[in-house]
């Protein structure tokens, strides 16, 4: 199986975590997304993908893209390394806690829209990191919250192993710190993801230690 | 059950038309999203939502929140009528289809973002429409060309019933209709919005048929 995927993007580091975690090995082909003014916006890659997102996950079975679909897909597929819990309100309690992060926190800071902010409404490097911060920390803060009341929250997002939930938000915690985000007010989030990032499927998906990292 | 709603929020929209689908009745909470400046920030709903954004959905075992987990959860505890293929590649590509709704178009034209990009950043009425213009067509571009490229796609979004992917399409084409976009260059989402919308489930869950319609 292959993934296309970008060292830095959040969203391929997600999938990374998944595939690590269920012990699947498989081919990295990096996307640039600076060079050539964004190789996910080449052609060759829309026949990929045609929204021009990283990341894209090919087996002998299908070409698919967003990182949630793909890590149901290898979690249907690869059950032995089960990433969603056994019963229905658990499963919609680690599928809520990651679409936080994948619905209300990632795609405002996306590359394409601080471009767009940049680019097209002139914002100042100021004003950029400031809106970044703030979706990060409101979308933080409503993690945190929703992982501060639920008895569920174990060592990890849910329970006592990794779920798609941790997949979500040690990513999302990276990307927190690079914005110099204080995670201290988020003892929930900063205890899981100490916890998850020194584990060793989740230590090899970190960006720094991609081939195509920089 | 309750469903916290509010009847133009798009997202709140997807939850209702699964709920019809399902032929379930449930109590509608309205949360008016511009009133008191905001009932969905208010501490009161805050305890069902700490996120504040809605829908929030309750039953006898869960409250919840995001609108892809309510609708799984939906589809786990009422199979009868799935909104989810039998086959794994099936589900994955009707969970790819929604969330490229959810995660890259919705998200960046909610009522909070739209609010900061006016009141922080002092953009002009058209410079909030172009913004707005700019996600939905690229979005609805992506999504066009995975519904044009997949044999899969039927009538509807997957095959020939309904399932979550059109349950979220159908509200993100009414959006792009409130912002004058012209879905005649999306011919395959025109063409599945059209089917869908007159489908009693489907038009009961309009926004203009809820009860806290305006």
């Amino acid at each position: 199986m292959k993934l296309y995927t970008y060292f830095r993007s959040s969203a391929a580091y997600r999938v990374r975590i998944a595939l690590n975690l269920k012990g699947l090995s498989y081919d990295t082909v990096p996307v640039h997304l600076l060079k050539e003014g964004g190789q996910q916006r080449r052609e060759e890659f829309r026949q990929i993908n045609p929204s021009g997102l990283v990341p894209a996950f090919q087996d002998e079975r299908i070409t698919l893209t967003q990182s949630m679909a793909i890590i149901e897909y290898l979690d249907e597929r690869y059950p032995a390394v089960p990433l969603l819990p056994h019963d229905a309100p658990g499963r919609a309690r680690v599928r809520e806690l990651a679409q936080i992060v994948a619905c209300d926190i990632h795609p405002l800071n996306n590359l394409r829209v601080l471009r767009y902010l940049v680019r097209e409404l002139g914002l100042s490097e100021d004003q950029k990191n400031t809106w970044i911060r703030r979706w990060i920390s409101e979308g933080l803060a409503g993690l945190e919250a929703h992982l501060a009341r639920d008895p569920a929250a174990g060592p990890f997002c849910h329970d006592s192993s990794p779920t798609i939930a941790d997949c979500f938000l040690v990513p999302q915690v990276y990307n927190a710190r690079r914005f110099d985000i204080d995670l201290a007010v988020y003892s929930n989030i900063a205890r899981i993801d100490a916890l998850c990032v020194d584990l060793p499927a989740f230590a090899a998906a970190h960006p720094s230690k991609q081939p195509d990292a920089e």
